[in-house]
């Protein structure tokens, strides 16, 4: 067993990628990623599974059909299931994910910015 | 829907009772939940299930029967499932967690310290 923990605000700040989240732990069916983000993503929806979203560094826009939520340092929001998001970050921010082992990334939408599991788990 | 998002370390400040986890949010079937807590827990192991530790402010130690973590703020350790351990914190320390909603967070023991789900849901 690794004794090691893992600082997520490090793992943000080494990934090289936007929009290329790597996973850093796993929670019973859930993963625990890190990415990097700036800029526009793509508006999607994970049919049925709820995705925590958790700032580290910078600040993120999550666009919903009902609004936007605006998020800082330290913020947490989860988009539940079927909810339609795009998340914006106007300046490079730093983010933490919690999501069900199967979501993918780009929900029921695949672009070039779609990584597979294995890629993020590299 | 709310779309505001929770503050981790806001919530976590905002507690008066230390050991006393409360819910701030929940991603599919784990809840995230924030912590207060200063000196030691009690041994114990969740049989099914893995807990996901992150430091928000101050320093963690968490004792396992293979060594001690040693966690500062932005670290986060997953103990697995059926791992025997023991928070402790030599300062006061404050937490999020993410378990299933199934987890009672003193594990297999039951004490004084154990809250109720519903407790940490109000």
């Amino acid at each position: 067993m690794g004794l090691k923990p893992v600082n997520l605000e490090e793992a943000a700040g080494a990934l090289s990628e936007l929009w290329s989240p790597k996973v850093v732990a796993r929670v019973g069916a859930h993963y625990v990623k890190v990415a990097k983000v700036r800029g526009e993503f793509v508006w999607h929806a994970h049919e049925a599974e709820d995705e925590l979203f958790l700032v580290l560094r910078g600040t993120l826009r999550i666009r919903l059909e009902d609004g936007d939520v605006e998020m800082g340092p330290g913020d947490a929001f989860v988009v539940p299931a079927g909810v339609r998001h795009m998340p914006v970050a106007d300046e490079e921010c730093w983010l933490a994910l919690v999501e069900p082992v199967e979501t993918k990334h780009t929900g029921d939408v695949i672009t070039e910015r779609t990584r597979s599991i294995e890629k993020q788990l590299e």
